[in-house]
């Protein structure tokens, strides 16, 4: 499957009408997200990487032509202007981890049309699904108030691509390990896990599977201490634990039951047998919204391994982005359809220490005392610096993350605060508004 | 990213214990969803022919167990029992396309103890999120009423992989095109779509923007009308397309709004302007509950296009999917951790016309009038047949939605039907309770 047929259809019928109209002026598009869904108060920018590989190798191959040819039912000659096409535009992006909000641009496109339009469907899909990922890990790390965080969702995410991305997600936010072993070492993290009920059920007891898996792992252990009566899996691994001299640094998983309950029975167990040192890890089922009721209970959990819920986003899985058309060669543009206008013209989002975010056109001078979130990150289709590293993304996340009102920090309710559009900017898209004459579909402006 | 190292660690680290321990007789796993999520009445069986792709490969290379050695801060030597291990097992599945409900086996595996585990993740993986998707697809199907469905969602699937088997889902369950051009040709539906709301906004007018995707595009034409005023975009729309005397088998696509009205609003005005031929396509943020309600409204809609909600499978993201061990060389398994308790013992899903299903021991009699669903789809590692096919898995799909009870097609509050467990197997599953010393972690049963 290549990268560059991954895409909709349309945006070759586009492209292909662009093309024969002589409709090849630069266009800016903006890649943003409407509103945030409920239960997000701010999302973390990702994806952004990715987006950038896609466009640094983007040209339309023959191959890609006849994809394209086939689809449509025309001859590949039909389609020869596509042809070698190349992604040869600007890019300008909030670099990963920063924290941005609802209307607020992620990432604006300026390229011939056709091009521009080519790559909206691949930039979508990346950075919608990357910073819905980023953005619910992130209210993880949040909820466990300074404990680690692992990832454990490979088994369930959208396929082993989508994995990958919630182990990225994981490490961009700060999370300590990932059960992903090929992810692990590309994101940065200790692979981490240890046994499944199952190991447990195969051996003759719980105490002869935790001896054998002693024996073939050197080091701290943990120990799954459910798969049949907690706590006395628990009692069962404190006594192999001291009968070894495995004690500090190896831990206890739990996986079922009332977690909060059971750590607390947990940790009377491992204290009274002198194993303070033996931490609590607990697992199943859990999100932001658990591991906060945990936290705030006073429950005696160590680690927090997230899973499922978190690897597909379970109670925000999409995020409602657009990719619309701004500006075509210096003439601002907007949409009216209901309930989805969008401003027009190429923009810059700035942000205040203390106070809501501005967006702003971006050629007019900024506000006082803000600094620009969107970077050029690729001009003429080159990316303009060094591969961004993900350790500079963590940093931004938990710079931005250190000043987020705690109105947005909150893991029910969360209230995302919204940017403000700058005077010129809700001045122009008054002006476009009223030369469309809405309702109906007059004129369009004259060029500015 | 090797398909083998995409794992959890504790796969890995469970084999190593395996093996050293020269446990390497057969195990048999069973991969089942164990309740279905509310708003699901069926599973539509899905993910199989991709999972046996990756287990005919399935074999742990060098540099896979380097990548294994460096997560667990190991020599390579200590792994050196993993190296060459291929895939050699029994698989045991319910083919694609076939409706499943809770507690159904949708595949058993049948393998040397380390090799049945290490499998895990990758299976998990690929069954849980393209039956998720296969079965939210399903429900768009059904609610479309005989009606043409098409998939757009690519743009927000989790990722480009998940937009493929969003798209393939589509097929399976009988969508009739999607936008996903790469997908479209493996996955064997026609692409579909036609222009952005962007393409009409770039143009000086809607007039002029329908008139140069015309010039561009020979046959039927599909125009965007919602871009300013949706009356006006339709009206605009009529005139051009009479005026080019391309109304039959065109049509027109509403993307906002009370979708119900403005089709209604839409169907007059082309009727009136006598191109009774063109055709309306509904989308925006639609699903099977949109569409649903739509159809029963009576709107003259005569396409649905879907999208993210669907790519994603919104209402119900995951599934509480689990890969568990039932049997250890010829000795019954089950879990006990509370609210998990599992079955044991290698089964068989035998279907009874108009009668809910029976989970049977594999090698129990069938029920009268029974057929099984889990066919022998590979045996030592290798496929026993040809690939299946993807229109067969359709055909499947078509001839088990017709016995459906209407309770599990609902698209409201759907009921699931509930497999009753066979005499032999409830007997199993007491006697290794019971074995098992519940609560305590007491002695295992003897094998039988």
């Amino acid at each position: 499957m290549s990268d560059v047929t991954t895409t909709d259809l349309y945006e070759v019928t586009m492209a292909m009408s662009y093309l024969r109209e002589g409709m090849t002026r630069p266009a800016t598009f903006s890649l943003f997200v409407r509103e945030l869904p409920p239960g997000r108060g701010f999302l973390v920018a990702a994806g952004l990487e990715d987006a950038l590989d896609l466009l640094s190798g983007f040209r339309v191959t023959p191959e890609d032509t006849e994809a394209f040819a086939e689809a449509l039912g025309r001859s590949p000659q039909d389609l020869a202007a596509l042809r070698e096409l190349p992604f040869d535009g600007e890019v300008r992006a909030v670099p990963e981890g920063r924290l941005v909000f609802g209307g607020e641009p992620l990432l604006e496109v300026t390229a011939s049309l056709p091009v521009a339009q080519l790559v909206e469907t691949a930039l979508l899909n990346r950075l919608s699904h990357q910073t819905a990922l980023a953005s619910k890990a992130a209210r993880c790390v949040i909820a466990a108030a300074g404990r680690p965080v692992v990832d454990f969702s490979l088994r369930r995410t959208h396929g082993t691509q989508a994995g990958f991305h919630a182990a990225r997600a994981a490490s961009l936010t700060g999370f300590s390990g990932t059960s992903n072993v090929a992810a692990s070492a590309r994101v940065g993290l200790p692979a981490v896990g240890t046994m499944a009920h199952s190991y447990v059920e195969v051996f003759a007891s719980e105490e002869q599977a935790f001896h054998a898996f002693a024996r073939a792992h050197d080091g701290p252990l943990v120990l799954l201490v459910d798969t049949y009566d907690t706590e006395q899996g628990v009692r069962v691994a404190t006594r192999v634990l001291r009968d070894l001299d495995r004690g500090p640094g190896s831990a206890v998983r739990l996986d079922s039951g009332d977690l909060g309950d059971l750590a607390a029975r947990s940790r009377r167990i491992l204290d009274r047998a002198g194993l303070p040192g033996v931490r609590i890890i607990a697992s199943g089922g859990l999100d932001e919204y658990t591991v906060d009721r945990l936290v705030r209970s006073g429950a005696p959990i160590d680690v927090y391994a997230v899973g499922t819920r978190v690897g597909v986003s379970a109670d925000a899985p999409f995020l409602d982005s657009a990719y619309k058309i701004v500006d075509y060669d210096g003439r601002p543009l907007m949409k009216l359809s209901s309930g989805k206008i969008t401003a027009p013209g190429r923009k810059q989002i700035y942000r205040r220490p203390g106070d809501l975010d501005v967006i702003a056109l971006a050629d007019e001078p900024p506000p006082a005392h803000a600094r620009p979130l969107l970077e050029t990150v690729m001009r003429g289709g080159r990316r303009t610096g060094a591969r961004d590293r993900l350790d500079d993304a963590r940093a931004r996340f938990q710079a931005d993350l250190a000043e987020l009102p705690a109105d947005a920090r909150r893991i029910d309710g969360p209230l995302a605060p919204r940017a403000v559009l700058s005077e010129r900017l809700s001045a122009l898209a008054e002006h476009v508004r009223h030369a469309l004459g809405q309702p109906g579909t007059g004129p369009r402006p004259p060029h500015p």
